[in-house]
């Protein structure tokens, strides 16, 4: 059994979950609602001073759980693979500032080559980028996502793939992100979360729904508890093997962002205290 | 290195793919294109006669490779299991009627209940229905299909899944349907293949591509060529593992089905002498 969810002391919400409303209603609201973490999308520090909103979200009882994302290291040319290594070091600073202790990386994947090569840039970019990531006390999470991402978001579509990466690469400031969305169809599931976890790389745990049917690729996640993941199992493998962090709920859903936002975060608190 | 494909002579194509013509004309008009196999999909076949229908495909030189598609096994209820059955059955029936050596399962998925319950439902299900092959002289092929799909369409996501499956089932009328579109993604695709085709299981090949981007979970297949999947690749190793049947043409695509059907199967032979 996993652990009893009786308050929301260890939710975390992705502010793209909320992504109409600007980083202060969300972290103001967060806070009202008993929130007590945030993952700070990049998107919502455009044109913001990074270090004082790290400051703002802190100063409502806000733990910064982590920033999203770097990544998208793969492509055909090799000045282009170096701008990203750049850019992920810019992101780790930015992650640094606001006060974040670990970048999710989406990996990337680049459809001109195999998925093979892509994991080989991917695996170059992230040892390029780990020297940043420790000199500044950041974490990189590799966060493995769906198949049907991948074509041009992730070549790494498992968590034995990101396993294999991260214990091969082998650093105390990398480790894996787990998303039911990503992973809930993997018969491997259980065990290599159980790995994930005795290698000490589980750094993060992100939950959603897979609505039935799904009508868009992207922008069509569900609440917890309205589709078919079993979300409490897959947490009682998380803590089995070792986590104790934040539940963070990540929806990108064109549906809900059309909604009244202080609606949706009731009905968000509601399915975490019930379906998570 | 795969064979070369110099001509039509192992070009299949599944009647689906030029959904607009009824099955009169996608076969003659196979057969004048060169086309040399046929799979037909069961909704061509509504209203028709289908050993006069079988006759008329043979009358135009054109080999049925296979009637698609059986499958849907899992429930909740259990009496609706049993209908599953008893119309798997009848679709056996109706493939011998029709010519048709092979019945490709889709084998279903129920969202209500855990993928391992669905998947234990899916071997029942064959179980139940492979007397009747063995007696009609059908064979079964399972294909697993992506894991997008695991939410209702099929609980078989991974060929490796799908061989665990038929290895343990063990029949000489039960074997696997590889999919380019469904498993292009496996890092342990090879690898499986192999396996597949070590221990007589590889009963059919299925060719199209992933487009990027792609915008319908069902209807956005694309022809092969415009897409990232390694199809010859792919192809190789189905070779390897010995395999010499056709290579089917199998893409639902609300564009293609748009188009002049006639202008659309000259594209489709060009790119299967080009991509595959």
């Amino acid at each position: 059994m996993a652990s009893e969810i009786n308050d929301t002391s260890k939710l975390c919400i992705h502010t793209i979950t909320n992504k109409p409303w600007d980083i202060e209603t969300a972290a103001a609201r967060y806070a009202e609602a008993g929130v007590k973490g945030i993952t700070v999308w990049r998107n919502a520090l455009e044109g913001k001073d990074v270090a004082n909103t790290g400051e703002m979200i802190r100063g409502h009882g806000l733990e910064v759980v982590s920033l999203c994302r770097g990544g998208f290291f793969p492509h055909l040319e090799k000045q282009k693979r170096k701008e990203a290594i750049e850019e992920n070091k810019k992101i780790v600073e930015e992650a640094e500032a606001l006060g974040a202790p670990m970048v999710v990386l989406v990996c990337g994947a680049e459809p001109r080559q195999s998925l093979e090569d892509s994991r080989k840039q991917i695996r170059d970019g992230i040892i390029e980028t780990l020297d940043h990531a420790r000199e500044h006390n950041v974490k990189l999470a590799i966060e493995p996502l769906h198949p049907m991402y991948a074509d041009t978001r992730s070549a790494i579509n498992t968590l034995r793939q990101a396993n294999d990466m991260a214990e091969n690469i082998q650093s105390s400031h990398l480790g894996i992100a787990v998303d039911v969305y990503h992973l809930w169809w993997d018969e491997d599931l259980e065990q290599e979360i159980a790995r994930c976890g005795r290698n000490g790389n589980l750094l993060a745990f992100h939950v959603c729904d897979w609505k039935v049917p799904t009508n868009d690729f992207l922008l069509d996640r569900g609440l917890m508890g309205e589709g078919c993941i079993n979300v409490p199992q897959i947490r009682e493998w998380v803590e089995n093997a070792g986590f104790n962090g934040m539940n963070e709920v990540e929806i990108f859903s064109s549906t809900y962002w059309e909604m009244d936002q202080d609606e949706y975060l009731d009905n968000i608190v509601k399915a975490y205290l019930e379906y998570v």
